[in-house]
C-alpha cells in the first residue's frame, strides 16, 4: 500500500510524533497503522534509553484538589531548563493541565501509551456496535479508525479537547507554549484519585 | 513448627492484619512466614472483591507540594463515613501522611504490597551481605527476617517511623485516630512525583 498523506496525518494525530518519522514508520510497516505505532513505540523507548535527544528533565509538579478533597490530581510537567520551570506561564500550564485531568478524567497521556490489548478490545467493541454494514473492508477500516480516534480523544490527555476551549486539544495548548519558549515541554506523568473510584 | 506468639507478632507487624487471621494463616502455612503472607494476600483480594467487610469508601484526597514544585505528593485516605472525612483531625492526618510521603519516599503502602520478586531479591542481597556466618539455619533465618523487617520499614509507608516522632510508626499514627473515631481508616493509595526521578 502507498504511504498517503492522509495515513501520515492519521498516524501523527494518533501518536503526536513528527511527519518524517511517521512516514518512515508507515513505509516500514507496509502502511499498517498498528504496526507503525508499534515501530514508533519501540523507537521511542530506544530513544528514551539512549537519552540522545534534548531531555526534558527539569519541570514542576503541580496539584489540584477538587470538590473539597473528593478528587485530587498530581501532574508532572517537564521542560529543559529551570528557567522555564520558574516561568509564570509554565506554572499556569501545570495548573491548567491539572484542572483538565480533574474534569476530563484521562487514563493515559498519549495514544501510544494505551496498552495494545485495550486498543484491540476497543476495536472489537466498535466493530460489534457497527454490525455488518455491507461496506468494502477499506471503508470499514476507515470507519473503525475514525471511531478509535474518538476513543483516544476521550481517554488520552493530549488528545482531549481543552476544557476551556474545545476547538483545541491539550496537545495544542502545550505546543503553543513550546513555540513561545523554544523548549521541549511534555507531560511526564499524572495521577488522579477520586473517592469511591478505582 | 509451632505457631508461636512471636511469629504471630511478626506477621502482624509485616501485614497489619488482625491476630486471629495471622494465627490462622501461620497454621495453614506450617509457620512459613512468606506462605502465610501469600495466604493473607489472597484472602485480602477475595475479601475486597466480596466487599463483605466494613468498607472504607469515604475519605479525602490531599496533596503536598514541596521544594517549589520539585516534589509533589497525592494521598487518598479512606474512612467509612463522610462525617469522619470532614473532621479536622482526619484532614490533619491526610496532611501529615502527605508530608511523610514527601520526606520519607515510601514505595508501597504495606509490606503485603511489596511484590514477591522484590522481597526475594532483597533476601538474596541480605544473604550475600551476611556471607557464611557459620550459624544454624534457624538462627540465619531469624537474622535475615530481622533485616527484611528493616527493609520494610524503609520502603513501606505504614512501617516507616513517623517523621515527627520516630518512636511510633505511621501505622500507629493512623491507629490512634481509628481508636478515637471508632471507624476503619486506611491509606487507599498515594503518588509521589519528583523532578528528575522515576
Amino acid at each position: 500500500m502507498e504511504v498517503t498523506a492522509e495515513k501520515v496525518k492519521e498516524l501523527r494525530e494518533r501518536t503526536g510524533i513528527g511527519m518524517m518519522e511517521c512516514k518512515a514508520a508507515l513505509a516500514e510497516s507496509g502502511c499498517d497503522m498498528d504496526k507503525a505505532i508499534e515501530i514508533l513505540r519501540k523507537k521511542g523507548y530506544a530513544r528514551a534509553e539512549a537519552k540522545s535527544v534534548r531531555a526534558a528533565k527539569e519541570g514542576l509538579v503541580g496539584s489540584y484538589i477538587h470538590m473539597n478533597g473528593r478528587i485530587g490530581v498530581l501532574v508532572e510537567l517537564n521542560c529543559e531548563s529551570d528557567f522555564v520551570a520558574r516561568n509564570a506561564e509554565f506554572q499556569e500550564l501545570v495548573k491548567e493541565i491539572s484542572m483538565q485531568v480533574a474534569a476530563a478524567k484521562p487514563r493515559w497521556i498519549a495514544a501510544v501509551d494505551v496498552p495494545p490489548h485495550i486498543v484491540e478490545k476497543e476495536k472489537e467493541i466498535i466493530q460489534a456496535q457497527l454490525g455488518d454494514m455491507k461496506k468494502p473492508p477499506a471503508i470499514m477500516e476507515k470507519i473503525v479508525n475514525g471511531k478509535l480516534l474518538k476513543f483516544f480523544e476521550e481517554v488520552c490527555l493530549l488528545e482531549q479537547p481543552y476544557i476551556r476551549d474545545d476547538k483545541i486539544k491539550v496537545r495544542d495548548l502545550i505546543a503553543q507554549l513550546v513555540a513561545k519558549m523554544g523548549e521541549n515541554i511534555k507531560v511526564g506523568r499524572f495521577a488522579r484519585f477520586e473517592i469511591g473510584q478505582e
